[in-house]
């Protein structure tokens, strides 16, 4: 397809231009360019089919980048960038250099703001919102959240910040009865209620549009109607949580009728008070593949567009942990898992179908995750709380304060630790060593092989300790045999010098190995690290420390302490990412940019 | 007075044996003891006021410890803690070894978790909820917490995730209209509609009591009346924003009535969905000082119960930092102010009076407030987020994800950064150091002096810079002349042997200098540390950095591995807190234990 439309859209006015004909042809070729784009590049394509329409009515209601229009974890940003002036660059999505897979404002002046973690949008959106009220300029700032993402209690914080004041704050909800796995809790419930009562709201919106278009006096009455009379306003508008958070509530409305959401869109900016707009999309939506098992194509690697994304891929850390996991709790009736929103990702679908009592997906709720995690193990239970690095850093201070401080025996498995690739800034795992080890009480894990990690898991289940066991995205790499018993082990060589390393980089060091007969340390328990380490490496003339961490509080500064303490004379060196954001990358090619590839180790231990 | 009735009172069964006018005076004894003791030691004081009667009640209701009663923050634990078998020793309240002013686990098995923080009740009550009923435990588990409370996310997920399942999981929400400061936020006006539309309850309250009095088929119609027809709930339970969340909304019961709220707490019981029961107290009820003005006696240092606390102190760093940013508002219209329920307790009551348009009272809503802020500096404006240290911690993943990825020009200004004394474990500032350092792009200074924080707030203004300006709680002490202006500053001596410090800790070291010519380096940026520093300490033999801070990730080992990178061949010695939560103690109790005054510096050097 050669997208004869879609390729003379440099910005949102061009969409403006079009008729309704020429809308929908666009929108089919948005359909097919991310379909093409994420089967070659991988990338999120379930949530970014259900909102072409939604993103095409936005931005010919409101007016990019005058008017901010922020999309939520990012998601379901592709067609914004399309017709953002990025669809000559979509091809490079999701490589080094390219266009990123989530909102960049490096990007583009159309991203106000980075995404990738949920549930922030509105707080941004609505200090843009202020800051523009504030200074005098024109425009507004919309927020687009999905119902996952209303899950995470900062989206709540700020509905009711924002919820107060007199407004023409829009929120605008993207309802696709999902978050990434089924939506779960409460909430989830009520939306569904409200899906299933559109009909109120239809002669609302009718009523409301028609008054809107009375010449001179219709926008007074309008107002009169549904702003201002307390009576009648509970007529029209239905009580629900949202106008329990001080909002109009304007929805339900098909999220594939362009029209019907440009029209709400545009009757919301004339009011006084704020207003959340729920509107309803199919998530999946033109690819049969992702319209029948959305949670399956939520975010996918290349895959055959006929035939569909291969779904089997188990030889991955991830896999390895929920089976353990399994493997556990079916000898052990206290063992329990707890996902915010991620069952598939961490590898807990099994554990969930076959331990249902004792698995709990609490939605996109990081921090209530962690606080109930240290409910049930006060209550005398095991638990396991599995998520992926970056998303634990939600929960930095439940961790400190709910877990660590009563010295609770939560188990921490922190998935995704280290670079991730394709993701990019927002993803990396490159921040838990440095916030996990600032917390007393904690023992840290970061195993190497898919066999190290199951004995690590093993044993945290035996041992009753505040625990985290951190691993990397992927598939394990060739290793050196060592003992994973030990808090670690130094595989002995005949050069003065040692590599010291942990996690998945000591596969790295296994291969410098066959080049040069260096002693490699290996660390198996991270943190804290033992007072005999220091005495080992006393004997050393040059330490060499490859970690796939913020050097900033990574393990390596840690050491450094202890040895400059211990009065180690020797040199020593530190490899790690320093002070910086690591975009998205290949990840093989991300630890060779930052010296920490096996080739790397070799030129800094022959130097 | 000799509380006849408390001083008998050894655990909750001795208060279930009091007939209503015993119960009724023993809350007047427990008033009294509270005035009386607060006035003594300090502390929380109208929160504790308001709730003695619902404490009263839930003891009452429900079988502690069996039943877990976990309150929210543990601004009102008081009661509690009296009629737990606690009275003797409730004159330690507040002081080393003494009664924690929070719940505490290690103090008592009625204290389930450890609190202190906000808007965990749920959660952790949640967990334990669900621990009991996987183990097949009797027994049950209730949070009580309040309004302000409520505007913390994480209690919202946790609704969202108790509210989605049968059980009888109970929320009491204690509404004093208040947080800490006035309320604030769309759900604080959803609740006064709340309480003045009681009518409806008073009928259904009555009904459904009767009901269940009814021998044998009571229950049973009850059930069917107010649990399952949909049609007939929606006319007897009001839909509001806890309905919308899936429970029962009971109330509003009037909080000081105690045979009303037991009758309540035990209906809910008999429910097969979880239940909010929605119970209204006056804050600083029994002491006319505090219930004319809550806010000013929500927390107090030890006063005079005839004449009032003594409001007028201002000799510290929160109201310098509010000053000067009053200061820098009045001359430039982009200067903002947040506060996440803290106003007067951060030195921003003048601000918040004089520049109500830029000054933005978010609720208890740290997360939200840092991407608000994030937000606001991207619209253009300089916002200044002011936090408690410790309370920052539940941001730190909006300030990675929302600020240092953009490197937007967000000003922290961190309060109550070190030890903070009385208020022990999770209020100590201890932590903020090792987990800011953690983030790319991110300046820390940390002023010693009045005037140095007002340079460093005053420079940050004209600087558009990610920035965090840390300082202690209280007054300033004597230090030596420095160059405020300097990174860092060396005050010479003649010894060849260095203190190295920043913050509070420098008047420790001016006080060492009067002792022995020790050569001083203050640090005022401490983060990052500019290279230079290493030559100019490379010409010391001894080095001693003193840091009142956490050491894991701390700027001491900062430092220790750039020395031991430039080959640093003497002695370093670190004295900070080592993998330990540091309990209640008075703050210059506390530096001496842990080895941060001036006789340990003293000490230290002359070894």
């Amino acid at each position: 397809m050669d997208y004869p439309i879609l390729s003379k859209i440099n910005s949102p006015d061009d969409v403006k231009q079009l008729d309704s004909a020429q809308t929908q042809n666009l929108c089919e070729e948005i359909r097919d360019c991310i379909i093409n784009t994420v089967s070659k590049n991988g990338g999120h394509l379930a949530s970014n089919l259900g909102t072409v329409e939604l993103t095409v009515a936005l931005h010919k209601a409101f007016s990019s980048p005058k008017d901010a229009i922020i999309f939520d974890v990012g998601h379901q940003c592709y067609t914004h960038k399309l017709i953002t002036g990025r669809f000559k660059e979509f091809d490079t999505l999701r490589t080094k250099g390219g266009i990123s897979g989530f909102m960049n404002p490096f990007e583009s002046e159309h991203d106000a703001v980075i995404s990738g973690h949920s549930s922030c949008s509105i707080s941004a959106a609505y200090g843009i919102y202020k800051a523009k009220r504030i200074a005098g300029e024109d425009g507004t700032a919309v927020a687009v959240i999905g119902d996952g993402a209303l899950t995470g209690g900062m989206a709540y914080e700020a509905l009711n910040n924002a919820g107060s004041g007199r407004s023409n704050f829009i929120v605008v909800l993207n309802d696709n009865k999902m978050s990434i796995s089924k939506n779960v809790g409460a909430l989830s419930r009520s939306l569904t209620k409200m899906r299933n009562k559109p009909k109120y709201h239809k002669f609302k919106f009718a009523f409301s549009s028609f008054l809107l278009k009375v010449p001179l006096i219709g926008k007074w009455l309008h107002n009169i109607i549904f702003s201002i009379k307390e009576g009648l306003k509970e007529i029209v508008y239905r009580k629900n949580i949202f106008s329990s958070l001080g909002y109009n509530y304007l929805g339900p409305v098909d999220g594939h009728n362009i029209p019907a959401m440009e029209s709400l869109f545009k009757i919301a900016q004339g009011y006084t008070r704020p207003s959340l707009i729920h509107v309803v999309t199919t998530k999946g939506k033109g690819y049969s593949f992702a319209e029948t098992s959305p949670k399956n194509y939520h975010g996918v690697s290349p895959f055959n567009i006929e035939e569909g994304a291969d779904l089997s891929n188990n030889n991955n850390f991830s896999a390895i942990a929920g089976k353990t996991l399994s493997g556990l709790a079916a000898a052990d009736d206290k063992i329990c898992a707890i996902t915010a929103a991620m069952t598939e990702g961490t590898g807990l679908a099994d554990f969930a179908k076959d331990y249902k009592p004792r698995f709990f997906d609490v939605g996109i709720a990081e921090a209530h995750a962690v606080t109930f995690a240290a409910g049930l193990a006060k209550g005398g239970l095991k638990p396991y709380f599995v998520v992926y690095s970056s998303f634990l850093q939600r929960a930095y201070d439940q961790i400190v304060h709910d877990v660590a401080t009563a010295n609770l025996p939560v188990r921490l498995l922190v998935d995704r630790a280290g670079i991730v690739g394709e993701d990019g800034i927002t993803h990396q795992g490159l921040l838990d060593v440095s916030y996990l080890t600032s917390i007393p009480n904690i023992s840290i894990y970061s195993p190497a092989t898919f066999e190290e990690l199951e004995y690590r898991i093993k044993l945290s289940a035996a041992d009753n300790e505040f625990t985290a066991i951190r691993y990397p995205r992927g598939a394990e790499k060739t290793c050196l045999p060592f003992d994973k018993e030990a808090d670690f082990d130094i595989i002995k060589g005949n050069v003065n010098k040692a590599i010291i390393t942990y996690g998945r980089l000591f596969s790295e060091a296994s291969a410098v190995k066959e080049k040069t007969d260096i002693n490699i340390v290996k660390l198996n328990k991270i943190y804290p690290l033992p007072n005999i380490l220091c005495d080992e490496l006393n004997g050393f003339g040059e330490l060499h420390f490859f970690e796939e961490s913020e050097k900033s509080g990574g393990i390596a500064e840690h050491l450094s302490a202890m040895l400059l303490e211990n009065g180690y004379k020797g040199k020593f060196i530190i490899h790690a990412v320093e002070n910086k954001f690591v975009p998205t990358n290949k990840v093989t090619d991300a630890l060779k940019e930052y010296g920490l590839d096996a080739e790397a180790m070799l030129k800094a231990v022959s130097d």
